[in-house]
Parts: C-alpha cells; structure tokens; sequence
C-alpha cells in the first residue's frame, strides 16, 4: 500500500493532520528540534512546553516565567475541589491515572479558570483603550466580577508576596509590560472602591502573560487572539496542578487511608427543591 | 481506494476488529438485531444489554433479572465516593458528563466491586467443591473477607428485604440455582461465626449472575469463566450508578449549589507520615 | 457532636444538600420510594430514572418512552468518537471505567449534543409561535443549522423507521403531541428546500420529550425550562451509550486486541498551520 | 462549633489527612516551604516535583535529573493511544481538560508503563545479587520481557543517543550508578541474544531514578521500595505526557480539524469470536 501511495497510483488522503512532534526518525523531534538537543542544549521544562504547545522556541526570560507560573500553580492544599476528588478517589483504591483525571475534571469556570478570563477582559479592555472606571463599570452593569481583582485576606497594605515577586521579575527581564501595567491602573481604581480588590495572582499572571506574547514579537497580533480564546492559560494551570494532584495521590496512598464516606451529619437530605 | 481494495489490487487490513453492532446499513443492527425490530418487538433495556454485552438474545427470565440488578445498584446516597465526587464536580460548574466521570473513577476494588469478586469467588468454590467450612477458613487463612458476606445493620433475625425478593424471584423463574444454593449454605456456616454474616446485595447479585449464565444453556464453560474473569458483573454496577451519578450532577444544578471547600477544620494537616 | 447539634447547642451547618436518594434507613429510597417497593412493584429502568432524575413518579407511558430512547441511542458501531476511544483505551489494557470514561468524554456539542439542542430550539420557536418559515430562515440568518432535521441517507422517500414508530407510539399513547406537530411542519418546510432534510431520530426524540413534559400535567412551566436548559436528554444519550461502550471495552478484551497506534501513513506531519 | 472544638467541649475527629502542602496561611507552603522562598531562591520544576511528592529538598542535580526525564517523555507522536484520543476528543470540541483526561486515561501496563516496571524488576534482580544471566533466564521461564531491553530501530551498533546522554549526566554527577551499571550488565547479556536486545530509554531512566533514591542518603530502605511500589515513575510519565497531550489538544483546535470518525473500510465488521 505505501508503495503504491508513494508511486502516486493510489491516493489516501491522510485522516489525521499533526503540527507538533514527529516520530517517524530515530528520535522524536519536537517542533523540529530533536529530542537529544534538548538534553545536550540544557532545555528546561518551560522550553519543551514552548516548542510543544507554541511551536517556537521563545526566549530564556519567557520559558523562565512559564515555569515560575508552573511552580504558583502547581497546589493549594488539600481542601481544593480538585485535591479533594483525587482524595477520595486515591482512598478508593484506584490507580494513579484515575486518581490526577477526577481531580482534574473539577477544573473549570470556578475552579482555576480566573487566570484565561483575566487574560481576556484585560486585552480586551486595554486594546479598546478603555479607562479603568469604563472597564470596572460596565463589567459591573454586566454583573461579572473583574477577574484577576480580588482577594480575601490580602488588601492594600498587606501585598501578595507572590505578586510582587511576579511584577518585579517582569519588570527586570520583560521588554514591555504594558498589559500587566494596565492591569495595575485597574488595580488602583478598584482600590479606591475597597481595600482588598488587589490585582491577585490570577490576574497578575493572565497579564503579565499578553506582555509575554506580544512583547517578545514572536507572534501575530492573529496568532495572539488565537492563544488566548482557545485558552493556553488553563492549559498552564492544568499542567501545573497536575504535580499537585499526583502528590495528593501518593500522599494518600502512602498513608493507607480508606476508603472516603462523606459524614452523614454534614448532608442535608431534603425533598424540598 | 475502496475501488482498488476491492478489486483485489491493494492488500489493505483492517486496523480494528469489532463484532457488536454494525451501523453500515440503513439503520445499526445491534448482533444481528435491527433497531426498528427492537421497538416493534417492545425489547427492554436488559434486551439490549443482552445484544451488546453477550452477543445473544437472553429469554426475558434473564434480561429482567439484569434490569432488577441496575434498578437495585443505581444509587446508594450523596455520601458514597461516586456521588461525592459528582456532587463535587458539579458545583465547580462543569458539564454532565464530567461530573459523571469524576464520580465513575471511583469505582473499582472498595467502592463497588464486591460482585465481580462475589461471583469470582463462589464460582471457583463451588466448582471445587469446597464444603461452606473448607471455602470460609482458606479464604480466612489468605486473610481475605468472603466478598458478598457481611452487612452493617441486617443479621440473621434482619432479613435484607432485597436479598429475600431476588432469591424469591429466581426460585420461581430461574430452571436452576445451584450457585446461590450454595452462596447460602456459607451463609449458613457464617452465621454460626457472628449474628450479621448473612448473605448480602452483592453476594445474593453475584451468584444469581451464575446461575443465569449456566442455567440458560447458552453459554459455553469458557465463555462463563472469560464472563467472569473480564468483569462483567462490575459493567452492571456500572452502568446501574450512572443513573444515580447523573441524577445527582441534575440535584445540585437545580439547586444551584456553589463551588465546594473541604472545611478546613475536618483536615488534619501533619508532617508526619 | 449529633446530640448536641440536635439539641441546639452546637450550630453545624451541613456542607452538602442532597434530595434524590436517602440511604440512611435500613434500605435506600429513591425519591421516597424504597428499594423493596421498586422491586414487589415490578419498576423498570425508565421508573427509576423517573424517580432520580425527575423526583417524581410519571407515568407508565411516559417511563417507557424513556427506555425506548435507551434503546435507540444504545449503540451506533465502532467507528463514532466516543466507541473508537474505548475500543483504543480497552487495546491499551486498561480497566473497564477508564476505557469507558475514555469514550464518554467525546460526547458533547458534535458528537450525541442534538437531542437537548433539538428540544431547546423547537420549543423555543413553538412557544413563541414562530411558523416553520419565520424559525427555519431565523435560523439561516444566525448560521446555524436546524438540529433535528437533515439525514445524510434517508428522504422524503425513504423514510427513518425508528422515526415512525417513535411517532406511532407517541400518537397512540400521548395525550397531546404539539411539539412534534410542530416540528412536523418545521420538516414539511424544510423539505422544499432538499430532499433530506426530514426530521431525524435526535429531532424526534428531543421534540416528543417536550410534549412528554407538558402533556403529563406533573411538572410546571418553570421546571420545564429547567430541565431543557440543564440539559436531561443529554444525560439520556449518556446513560444508553454507556451500554455501547461498556460492551465494545468488552469486545476488544474478548477478542484479546492488542495496543493500537493509529498507522502512520494515515498522518500528515506538517509544520504550516 | 470551632470554638467548642478548640476548648475541648465536643471532639471531632478530622476525616482528612493530609501532609504534602499547606494552605492556611497567607501563602501555601509546599512541604513547608512557603512559595515565595520557591520564586526567590530560583526553584525549578524538579525542585516542585520534589517537595510534593518526595516532601524534601532534593540535591540540585536529582531535580534536576527529574526534570530531564520530563524533558524526553513529554511527547511522541500523534499516532499513540494517549495523543490519538486527545486528538480524536478535540475533534469532538470538548473543553481542554475533556481531551487531556480522555488520553491520559490509555497510559497504563502497555502504553507508559514500562518505566516502573524496569525499576521493580532491575530493584530486585539487583538487591538479590542476581547474575544477569539468572534474572534474564528466570524472567523467560515466566515468559515476561525484560522490562526496559529491546528496541525497534536501535542495536548495538546505532546506539540511542538519550540513553547516552542521560548516562553521561548521571556518571558525571550521581554519586553512585550501581543500578545503572547493573542494568547495562543485563544489557551486554542481552546484546549475545539479539542485536536490538539494548538498554532503551525506559530502562535506562528507571534504573537511574534507583540510583538517584539511594546514592542522595535522603531515603530510607523502605521508604525506596514504597516509592517503587506505588509507582512514582509512572507519575512522572503521566506528567511529562500532559505537556504533549495538552499541546495536541491545542494543535488541533488551532487547526479547527472537525469530528473525526474512523474510516469504515479499516474495520473489520464480524460476528466471529
Ligand atoms: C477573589 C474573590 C472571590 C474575593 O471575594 P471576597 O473578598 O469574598 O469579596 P465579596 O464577595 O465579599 O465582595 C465584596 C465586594 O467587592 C466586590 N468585588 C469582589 N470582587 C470583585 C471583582 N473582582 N471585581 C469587582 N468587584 C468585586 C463585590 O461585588 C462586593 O461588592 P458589594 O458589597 O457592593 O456587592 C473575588 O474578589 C472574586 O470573585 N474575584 C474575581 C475572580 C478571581 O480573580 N479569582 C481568583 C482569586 S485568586
Ligand atoms: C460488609 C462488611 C464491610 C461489614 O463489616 P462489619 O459488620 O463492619 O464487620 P467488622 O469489620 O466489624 O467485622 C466483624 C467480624 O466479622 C468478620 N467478617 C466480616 N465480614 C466478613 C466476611 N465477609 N467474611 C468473613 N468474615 C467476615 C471480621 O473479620 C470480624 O471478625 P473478627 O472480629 O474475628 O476480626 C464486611 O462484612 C465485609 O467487608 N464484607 C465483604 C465485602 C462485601 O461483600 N461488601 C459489600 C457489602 S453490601
Ligand atoms: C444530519 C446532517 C449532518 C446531514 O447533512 P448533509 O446531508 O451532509 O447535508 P449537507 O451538509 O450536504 O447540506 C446540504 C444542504 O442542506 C442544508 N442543511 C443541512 N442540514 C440542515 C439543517 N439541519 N437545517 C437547515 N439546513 C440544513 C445545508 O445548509 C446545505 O445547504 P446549502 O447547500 O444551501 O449550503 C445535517 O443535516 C445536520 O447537520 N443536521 C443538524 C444536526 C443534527 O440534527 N444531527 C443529528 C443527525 S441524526
Ligand atoms: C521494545 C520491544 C517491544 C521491541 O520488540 P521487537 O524488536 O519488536 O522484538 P520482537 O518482538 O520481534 O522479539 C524478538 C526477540 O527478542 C526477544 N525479546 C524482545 N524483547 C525482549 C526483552 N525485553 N527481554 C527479553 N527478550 C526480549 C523476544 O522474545 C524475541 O525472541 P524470540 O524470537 O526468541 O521469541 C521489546 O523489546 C519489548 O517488549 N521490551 C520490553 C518493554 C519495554 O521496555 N518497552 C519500552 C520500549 S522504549
């Protein structure tokens, strides 16, 4: 069959089209680049995800704030919706695989999601060269909260640590940073509507992002669009909370717990809808 | 290359292998059976378990002991794993089917295999001809508990009344009930150890499930021992508690409940393992 | 901790509401009705569903509507998204509840997402008494293709079968079939555009639900709304493809299939996107 | 209820256990270091890796070697089980966590597993002193493969540049590689059986991660045979594969590929068992 493709005389055309990696030679390639470069040329786990998920190697300052982002992100405790479902699913007796996807089948709108949303309003807003007032207020006329503005214990006089951190190496190594600084003019509105509507780690994250991509001209103002709708920020913070979500599995398994059942005191059994 | 392959020119086998349904022709057979056929002949949900599970078309006596058998397993609670952690995907937002399957992932060894090892076990006994006492002690000495014995609350003076109505409805219709004869003459021998190792839901399901497929003559002895070994019985628990699964994923969006925490006081947070 | 929340000293707030099922008794009651009562009463699969989806018991025409659904949309062959991705994972090894997931989390908006789509579009346009043509060329206009109508195979000639036994059954036992009335006209208009563009089994399906929720006179306007918005019939396909691939994982270990890797030939490595 | 908890009045016994990281304060701690020591101090992903699942600071080139064998695992190919159903699920337009899980969930004893399995092998032939040619011929007599030896394309004349790159790191800076040395003694028994009987890349990252647990002094005895035996390679497979997984799921979206269904004429339609 592959001689006759190859001499033309019957077409096939092919079911599946791949852009990534390829397998066919001796070493996987990713992005074109063979896998024993990557060894010998020091590449970092930032740099694979780069080529893999961006197909282009990016500079050092970008794949280095990837995985500054993979290290934020990758747990929060064991109370978490995700943590919790690999929890019990661990205390289940079930296999690694099982125990990482029904944690990670809680990510979502209300779980991990805020950091694409503000992502997308803040490009939005800012490309629209809209004043914060006209941002905040007419996501308020909308009755959406701003994503990325917002924390419970941190405020004004009390930063997050991590913010800071985040902000100080962009500012170091990023040419531009003009989305994360328009983020900050949000910021300092909302501020002035209450003391704990701080830019968060979502936020902080989701603009410093949009500088990345558009500052390292790298992308089309297309390609950029592109990225952010189909939404690679989730991307990052699924792959980040993956490591947390295996460690809550090995951390249950080694600690032989049985198996979970919810205490029956703390469900209310009603009929009433 | 259709025309090519079938004129006998190109050599092109086929990469899958399948042998329950066929959806080529006009409407999809399911082996054998045609769809329309199905409706007209008023076949139940057991029917089309029997076309695409077993290949064959079981006499009514089985397909309803296998709807009896979903109706008895379709839930059991919000508290159990699976419903949990539907219930807990569900309030991060997600869509049915995720909250579905983070729920399904926690069946397997502790939560819902009892049947499968039920049938696995009283097959290979009762086959041997273990006597009740020769079965219990091995079982004891390999420090496993006799899967199917055992309940919280029933005992001897305690009937379970689900247990009684399965094993009332197979004395009536089933030609034959040598396994759960003998399921019951180790509940017998049981009961002499403590009031409350009667025969339960899941031992009377399990080796009733044998006497189905050995009493119906449609079953060589290889496919019984392949039926068992492959784990159909778990397929039944299943597909039974996706209902429940489902039903609950619709209970909490009706009840638009939010985003679920563990609280933070029902963790004990340790260094030590 | 349970005497004391009952005799008011300690306020514990429960964390989970739950009203489908109550398993803190001697025996689970679905919807109130107890496990026991499901079997003496000689309850089918679609009762059940009833009593967990729905929380109530409907009527005996309208449970066996439901199962007739089940059977329709149990299987359609291997090559569709959702069994092709079982049949994959089941050659990889895995359990039955991975490859089964594996193959559930396909279905969505392109794959089995028409049923819910159908029922809400058509009672959409029903309830606003738009007439087939004002909803047909709406539709047009917005880009979207009526869901429900079109079949690459069947015509005005050559009619679906499952569809007119659905129709059958539902004109003889149905107090009242409007909906499917209306989407009758909407097909007699579509029509005289092409040839094919007959109402389908998905059109059937989601428009006789519409007219099993109203007609039964047990639900309000409001839980109408609800349960097309949320989504049931969705649930529906759901729960009967679960037979489907749950017996196609079971053909693939039967027939002891090995690891699949798609051939190679059949990919395009590209680098243009 | 809190209060009454702490002054000791009513005793609520926690349901969760949980040891790996700490939410409660103002920033989570991973195994007690708090995140912003994380960014600070220039941690990478390895040094994550390692807090959450190993709960200890690792020496910089074990993490180090971690993120390595992430390096070479992330991706290979489209055409495997785990990249096939993530693509054939981004086809169906599911959300990103929907096609991640859906190829996770085919890594298992025949696709990823082999890493684990050439650690417990090679663990055991070598504490137990073994000879190479008693392990390899105790293995065929229970006609398993040597997990870890054999290769397609690679013999002992065209070596896998991986391996060889992965052994030079390790000997230039693990302290000890004496299960590295073992497995390549296993290799040179294997090599007079068959040109292509080499050490591959899974068996040479499993015996190297032996080495890494017992050369760093940082494990106990059992601790090791815990982390083998639960099966934490096959944790770092499942990571490095969500990055390959993820960035299939973006290429197709990206490429806006529609439902794919398998061609008809690759399946082989029979009733035959
Ligand atoms: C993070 C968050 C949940 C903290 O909320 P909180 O401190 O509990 O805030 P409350 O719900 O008590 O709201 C207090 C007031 O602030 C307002 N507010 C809170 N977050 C807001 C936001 N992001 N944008 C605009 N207004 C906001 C509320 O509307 C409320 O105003 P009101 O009293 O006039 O109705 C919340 O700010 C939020 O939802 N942010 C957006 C999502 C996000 O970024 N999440 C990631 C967090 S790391
Ligand atoms: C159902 C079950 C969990 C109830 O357990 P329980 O009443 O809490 O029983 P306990 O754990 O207190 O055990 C009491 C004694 O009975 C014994 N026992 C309990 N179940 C047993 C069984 N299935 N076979 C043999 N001995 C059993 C225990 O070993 C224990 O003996 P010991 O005191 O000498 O050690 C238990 O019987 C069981 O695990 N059964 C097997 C699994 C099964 O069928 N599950 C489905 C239930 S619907
Ligand atoms: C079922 C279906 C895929 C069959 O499509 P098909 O026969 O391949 O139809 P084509 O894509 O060749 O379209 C032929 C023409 O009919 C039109 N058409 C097809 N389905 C239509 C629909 N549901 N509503 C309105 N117009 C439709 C197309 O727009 C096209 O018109 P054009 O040539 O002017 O552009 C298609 O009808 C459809 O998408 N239906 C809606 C979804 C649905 O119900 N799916 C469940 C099927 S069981
Ligand atoms: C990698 C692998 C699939 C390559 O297999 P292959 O080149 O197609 O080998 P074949 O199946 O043609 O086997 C050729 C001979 O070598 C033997 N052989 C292959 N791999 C062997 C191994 N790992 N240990 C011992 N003998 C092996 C076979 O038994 C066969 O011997 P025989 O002809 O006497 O029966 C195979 O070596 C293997 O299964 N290895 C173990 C699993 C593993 O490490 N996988 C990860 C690969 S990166």
């Amino acid at each position: 069959l592959n001689a006759a493709i190859k001499s033309g005389k019957v077409r096939a055309p092919t079911h599946i089209v791949s852009t990534i990696c390829d397998d066919r030679g001796e070493e996987p390639t990713y992005a074109g680049v063979p896998m024993s470069t990557i060894i010998e040329k020091d590449y970092g786990v930032g740099d694979v995800i780069s080529l893999l998920w961006f197909k282009r190697s990016l500079p050092r300052y970008c794949t280095k704030f990837i995985e500054m982002c993979i290290l934020l992100c990758a747990d929060h405790g064991p109370a978490v919706s995700g943590a919790h479902n690999s929890i019990v699913t661990a205390r289940a007796g079930k296999d690694l695989v099982s125990c990482l996807v029904s944690g990670l089948l809680t990510i979502g709108p209300r779980f991990g999601g805020a950091i694409d949303d503000a992502a997308r309003y803040f490009k939005d807003a800012h490309d629209k060269k809209l004043s914060p007032y006209e941002f905040v207020e007419s996501m308020k006329k909308k009755g959406i909260r701003v994503p990325g503005i917002g924390h419970r214990i941190k405020s004004r006089d009390n930063r997050d640590k991590r913010v800071e951190l985040l902000q100080k190496y962009a500012r170091t190594h990023f040419p531009n940073v003009k989305y994360m600084e328009y983020a900050v003019t949000v910021e300092t509105y909302t501020l002035t509507k209450a003391n704990n509507l701080v830019l968060n780690v979502d936020g902080c994250i989701g603009s410093l992002f949009l500088d990345l991509l558009s500052s390292c001209q790298m992308f089309t103002a297309q390609e950029i669009t592109e990225i952010i709708e189909i939404g690679y920020l989730n991307g990052l913070f699924v792959l980040a909370r993956s490591i947390g979500l295996i460690g809550h599995t090995f951390d249950q398994k080694r600690l032989k717990q049985p198996l979970y059942r919810h205490p029956w005191e703390d469900v209310l059994y009603t009929k009433y809808t």
